[in-house]
């Protein structure tokens, strides 16, 4: 069971960052969920509840009476404790029993999927542990997430697979179906059914799940289809994925519409093609434990630049697990909004996306994202990447 | 538009607390989603995000390049800035020029539905606004996120009133497919066919809804379908929901099934049931705009209670909105673990549960849950309220 092998997991990590006590402190996680929360319940909770992991594997949980039973059947806690009216004094009494140095809490300020607790959850949390005095041993567990985030298991990487299986499926069955005069709408909808059919989830918002860009004036990113019709001479780029098993997958494919009577893309649109596809293969070549994320960044982003186009508003490349944006080391550039994330080192079990662009002048936008798998060696495509661009006839 | 007449709306309430400046500070709404920003744009938004609305109107989106489009096409926006590197810059020109009194923030101790602000993300923007001298003028927005989810307008309950439909409609089809010998997974397999059936989404996770409890033996509440198989001379319950157009319901129904020669419920039972029948209809006539949740609950618990039954070990109603637990006001006894929320006042407009229970010692657990629409003049039941025990011959 996944629960139970991540646990295990964060049992160690306890023990490699020195901190002895890790809590995720919760309420009506079908509302807001702690992204931690998937590793440490099987079920969502309704009230005040604190799941707590100790290096010496001493877990305990603290739930509402009626979440208990949900809570104890997973068999990672050697005491579920239920309440009727309110946490503070069983959660009270467990610490001061634990009497831990640190208590890693989960927020931060870097690392969205270790910032769960919401800032009324600190105050109450806080008032509580100052009445006895270990308020000031609190500290960010964004370490001890993250690391539990970024190192999948054998079985996280199963299911990643299983979710870019199909994605590429996908992308073969819709192929033929694209066409001069089929709107993104059209596209769009092929594929939805396709996941629908298969009783795949959705990598992200349905809506913008798979996004589809065709010609040179679209929105790019992050926008739903539209009634733009696919035009011939013109570039033609999805962005999609699937969850399968929980897992997410997070691809992008590039097309050119060739011109009646061409047979081959014009020597623009294939340059811009390979310079995506290059800057993947060296991003990638580099890409392996122990090298900040900034610098694997740095390689796409300059060779693209380096062939004259203007580089990407976003960064080269993102963490994926159970969300398609999962993690806290990325291969970004040291922008503002990216804090401290590209620093972070990349270890052995990360699994990342690579995802360049450009734009090609009144062509459309060449975009390419595969996903791969940081291993001691280096990187290893978790699917077969795109080396040639999908010519539609 | 929804998110129009909620944006209006939330600027008539700004008014009304006199409040001049509410923000929503985001980031990365797919992977932790704040549950008021369904009020404020119509996607997700991926980079750090701030929803800003003012008391004159004059609202603001500061948003990352990419989501710019799908946030200004909304039109509630006088301007909706775009950024690559960080909010931080167009952020703080932005609130120098609104020059706010106070600021109402994201987060509340009290309602996890007003409290979408992590902890992380707050450290950050304490960061920024200190920068410019306004730090001390954050505020919690509880008042008025709470007032907007609770306050609903005519769309909203037109869209309750369609899932509660719904609701209604697939308890009467389940009711001749329950029998001695089925299982309680079996009852809820054919719940789920209906929903999928009818393209609508789940009250709330799957894997709990419908939770069917038979006979005496249950978890009682918040535990999913299992093997136990539907026997003569027991109770059995059901709470389920759906949600229709983004908005949800929840209701519980009370099923008995007959002994062989049996043509009526034992007078245990029907005491029973006929108790939680009664109690809501105490609980119902006292719910009328200014009364607090306490003396609500306190009606339904006493009633209860002096009826020689052991008192529900949970709030007697909750809001119901885009969650089934939605909105700070709360019919609830003053337990630690509903901080204020009992004794926030009722208003007009707001849609609340009425869900007691009790134990038949032997037979299983009788509860009835309703939904009713606080009016002017008192409750108005939103669906056809279950009166007489369900029989199962």
């Amino acid at each position: 069971m996944l629960i139970q092998e991540k646990v295990g997991q964060a049992v160690r990590i306890l023990n490699e960052f020195d901190c002895d006590c890790w809590i995720t402190f919760v309420r009506e996680s079908s509302v807001l969920h702690d992204p931690m929360l998937d590793f440490l319940s099987g079920s969502n909770v309704t009230w005040h509840s604190a799941f707590i992991i100790t290096r010496t594997g001493d877990n305990r949980a603290i739930v509402g009476q009626m979440d208990r039973q949900s809570v104890e059947e997973l068999g990672v806690y050697r005491q579920v404790l239920g309440y009727v009216q309110g946490i503070r004094q069983p959660l009270l009494e467990t610490l001061k029993e634990l009497n831990p140095r640190r208590i890693a809490l989960n927020f931060s300020s870097s690392s969205e999927v270790c910032d769960g607790l919401t800032h009324g959850m600190y105050l109450t949390l806080h008032g509580y542990l100052s009445e006895i005095g270990f308020a000031d041993r609190i500290v960010s567990s964004e370490k001890v997430a993250s690391s539990l985030k970024a190192r999948k298991t054998p079985a996280e990487i199963a299911r990643i697979r299983k979710a870019i299986g199909h994605t590429l499926e996908i992308f073969d069955r819709v192929t033929p179906f694209i066409a001069p005069g089929k709107t993104e709408k059209e596209i769009a909808a092929f594929m939805i059914h396709e996941v629908e059919r298969r009783g795949l989830d959705f990598g992200w918002d349905k809506g913008h799940c798979p996004a589809v860009f065709t010609g040179p004036d679209t929105a790019e990113a992050h926008y739903r289809p539209t009634d733009r019709k696919v035009e011939r001479g013109h570039i033609l780029n999805m962005d999609f994925g699937v969850r399968c098993e929980g897992y997410t997958s997070d691809l992008q494919r590039t097309f050119y519409i060739l011109e009646e009577g061409e047979s081959a893309a014009p020597p623009e649109v294939q340059r811009g093609f390979d310079t995506i596809a290059k800057s993947i293969e060296m991003a990638a070549a580099a890409l392996k434990p122990g090298v900040q994320g900034k610098a694997i960044d740095d390689i796409a982003r300059g060779y693209i630049v380096s062939r004259g186009f203007e580089e990407y508003p976003h960064a080269l490349g993102h963490q994926v697990g159970r969300y398609a944006h999962d993690g806290t080391a990325l291969l970004a550039p040291a922008w503002e909004k990216y804090a401290s994330k590209p620093f972070e080192p990349i270890e052995e079990s990360m699994v990342f996306t690579l995802e360049p662009r450009l734009k090609v002048p009144q062509r459309g936008v060449a975009t390419v994202e595969e996903m791969v798998l940081v291993t001691a060696s280096g990187a290893e495509f978790l699917g077969e990447p795109q080396k040639e661009l999908i010519l539609i006839r």
